[in-house]
């Protein structure tokens, strides 16, 4: 069963060719600049090389065509025809309230998943485009659609309502959905297995890392709250977003330098975080070795964003009443050695000791970097939400074909 | 050595009479709707009976004079003349960056409170009514200003500075301030007085819960982080604010519902919170009133404010990775035994243990209410904003004397 995985974007489209036999990849790449006259294809097979070419694609239904014509072409392809294609997984960011987990796309998916434009404007019409461009190019094909936020939706109220007027949440649904639930639900799984204990005994705290940050409460293999809101842009410091800030600023801020919400929405989510308060980078990497060369600024955004993530660890230990365990992942939650120790020796308080030679150590596994006897195990484990995706669409696209044949 | 003290707003002025022998309050009482031609006195000696007029008051000028002669008054007042007020203390809300204590009033920190008057616009202006109607009818009396920000300038600028653009902070100074830090820095001193142990030597995470609240870490006597921010809104949910929010809700919320600036600051400030929540009070001895009576509202308000202070503690925690001294204070947080109870009973990761019986007990005097052997210890300690006013008015217009005297 091979299942091809789509991240489509509103001038983008990301893929991965799973082959479910033994989940490897067999190819992978994008289109980019979808829409203008010199889109570039990239496309890397598993065991070819890599084709990279410029050419006009106009649309998401002519960007899928050309994958497809990759994916079975014989010089660059891996399949021998794209009837091979089993099933397609989409990766969706928002889900609202209407979506606790994946499921197969069908009419009324669809619309519920316009219905939800308004929460996730610049991503969910995208989505829709990707999915109406596998349909146009592979009819008849199951589409599964995977959400960022489903994982987070069973959180309590007393997590995801905000202490505003209830009718914003009547009339807007205005909440906390939270988002990388793909990821935060994958390595809570993932930290249980390399713990060899049940997932259902575990006060767990998951921290996804990259450009993007959010980090998980997760009780019992639930997400009892999650930093993210209703948007990406609660939380933790990242790359270029701000994180938590007094509400105030917003009004403040548009009065003082007569910006428009949408001026303010891009300063809050694009021009903010590392980026603002280095000068220098919004990429962790940059940020640390600015700081092992000396410069204060890459110093104080680094200390800054380890700083308030330590801060949400202490809020989650409070939330559940305790932690036993603490997962770093995505790109800086798995590298950067530096970030993992700034944060965790300032938990010492809840037993927690790190150990300062395994968590300097590079792999590719999910391990665990504490001390023996700490009272909470720190483990780094590797995210692949593409995995993901491809798992819940084999599983879904496989039960629908065995209740059709059963029928 | 007698003190007025003096909290002035845009149309109402509270006063107290201190008699600094014995810090004992000789009368205080407040005028009401100044600029309305009938406008309420209230006045309370301490040992004459109370007095309540209604009168023609249209200015702060005014008030003062009325507030003077009711003190001298042969039949209500509590002292011979005029001349026996030696000092006069104000409460300014925000020093800013400028003023990290107390100060006697001269020309130059009459212009740097005018110079925050951005930063405070509805309360640092209604001050200088207040401190040039005291120079207006008590020329030459010494007056000290006394700052809710000041406590918290200690702050290191990991934990003051917001991730966002830095020309915010060099054009507008937005910034973290915190407030109630009168109240935060009294009630650390008398928690370590009660322990017997020295300030200095403690990780204290300080609750000022009343209408408006805040809690602060205080790490050996200094204020290291606080939650609320640039304005009074940030943080703890409260009364009628918010507190934290996904800070994309005010551009989202506006965008929507067609809101001003203002009317969005109103709505944050005014009409969120626990009177949102439960749709029934602000009070949050109604709101356990209505909990006990099985109201579901009030059960969700009371959850959501205690869920949400829990995890600030819990952050603080982090921040100084310790806590060993946990106070609560201010109307709710000295009265209220069930919010107490809800937070302590879900931080026993932290070694915490109440001491159900003693919190329980009603008393006035600061006291210890966890068990003995608890990890942290938790106190409740009676606030007295006014009291520290005077002592420090006290103090600065002693030491002021004295220095005129040796000239």
């Amino acid at each position: 069963m091979k299942i091809l995985v789509i991240n489509a974007g509103s001038s983008s489209l990301k893929y991965q060719l799973y082959d479910m036999k033994d989940e490897s990849v067999l190819a992978s790449g994008r289109v980019e600049r979808i829409g203008m006259d010199s889109s570039i294809v990239t496309h890397e097979p598993a065991d070819k090389p890599e084709v990279r070419d410029v050419q006009e694609i106009l649309d998401h239904v002519t960007a899928v065509k050309r994958v497809i014509d990759l994916l079975v072409s014989p010089q660059h392809g891996v399949i021998g025809a794209m009837t091979d294609i089993d099933a397609v997984g989409h990766r969706v960011v928002h889900g609202g309230e209407t979506f606790k987990e994946s499921v197969l796309v069908n009419a009324e998916v669809k619309l519920e998943i316009r219905n939800l434009f308004d929460l996730a404007p610049l991503h969910n019409p995208a989505h829709m485009m990707g999915i109406n461009a596998v349909e146009a190019n592979l009819p008849g094909v199951p589409q599964a659609v995977v959400f960022d936020t489903a994982f987070h939706q069973t959180m309590p109220d007393v997590a995801y309502l905000y202490p505003i007027p209830k009718v914003l949440y009547r009339r807007h649904k205005i909440r906390r959905y939270g988002f990388h639930g793909t990821s935060h639900n994958y390595v809570s799984e993932q930290a249980a297995k390399v713990l060899e204990q049940p997932l259902e005994s575990l006060k767990m705290i998951t921290c996804h890392i990259g450009n993007g940050a959010s980090c998980t409460a997760i009780l019992g293999g639930k997400s009892v709250d999650t930093s993210m809101g209703l948007t990406p842009l609660e939380g933790l410091m990242m790359g270029t977003r701000s994180g938590d800030l007094d509400p105030a600023i917003v009004p403040f801020t548009m009065n003082k330098e007569d910006l428009t919400l949408s001026e303010v929405n891009s300063m809050l989510n694009k021009h903010s975080g590392l980026l603002a308060i280095s000068g220098v980078s919004s990429d962790m990497r940059e940020i640390v070795e600015g700081m092992e060369d000396g410069d204060k600024n890459s110093k104080l955004a680094f200390d800054m964003y380890t700083y308030r993530l330590r801060k949400y660890i202490g809020s989650y230990a409070a939330a559940m009443n305790g932690v036993d365990t603490l997962v770093f992942t995505a790109g800086v939650g798995e590298n950067s050695v530096a970030l993992r120790k700034a944060v965790c020796d300032g938990l010492t308080f809840l037993g927690l000791r790190l150990d300062d030679e395994l968590n300097a150590q590079r792999s590719k596994q999910a391990r665990v970097i504490s001390a023996p006897g700490s009272a909470v195990r720190v483990l780094v484990v590797p995210t692949n939400e593409e995995l993901i995706i491809a798992r819940d669409t084999y599983r879904l696209s496989a039960a629908a074909a065995e209740t059709a044949a059963g029928e």
